[in-house]
């Protein structure tokens, strides 16, 4: 597995276990979260924010795991590709073609720079 | 617009007109080209090759242009999620969503790193 793999893994779990500590260290100090299509966290505080509100609006029983995953990396920086299938008690499973941007921090680790599960989704709300 | 959006519509010109000299100006020096699903260029002599093949391909009536745009963007990292229309004398007006990944090179200006056409249909090679 490339370590963004394992990355991406254990901040599913994080988030199903609804341990936004863990969870924030996944991204970077910047990072962007599309929390709906128009509507981003910026930033580790608002992040964790986003996560707690989004755990309560599913009454905590989000579930979020990759169904498939395409990664194209170079020198610092790379874009996933990914099936994400996020399910909850009110919510069916529903099938998202998320992406993912990771760069290398200043420590050479992989962080998530943007956070986009919504994918192409964004241009409809655009229009 | 925003400045990532005039390079793709400058970088958009120079693929139609073949100007490839030009066009290499908007990839860093270690970009990723998505040539089609599973095949990848890497760094500025492979991209220009391909781009070349792919003039030839399509009989030099190749027309790209971008039918809409969302981008997400924090510190030196942006990502673009775009509706590409492709045409050419053998190929109908083909809409793809793409994915482009930008950041800021050493002068403070945005350079494409990874640059897929393709958007998820990557998964489905993989599949």
């Amino acid at each position: 597995m490339h370590p963004i793999e394992v990355l991406i893994s254990k901040a599913d779990t994080a988030i199903n276990q609804e341990d936004f500590d863990t969870l924030l260290d996944f991204y970077s100090d910047d990072a962007v979260l599309v929390i709906k299509p128009g509507m981003n966290a910026v930033g580790k505080e608002q992040i964790k924010k986003a996560f707690e509100a989004i755990a309560i609006y599913f009454e905590h029983s989000l579930d979020v795991k990759q169904a498939g995953m395409a990664l194209l990396e170079t020198g610092d920086t790379a874009l996933v590709l990914a099936t994400t299938v996020v399910s909850a008690k009110s919510l069916a499973a529903t099938e998202r073609k998320a992406t993912y941007v990771f760069k290398k921090d200043k420590d050479n680790q992989w962080v998530c720079a943007i956070d986009n599960s919504y994918g192409h989704d964004l241009l409809k709300a655009d229009a």
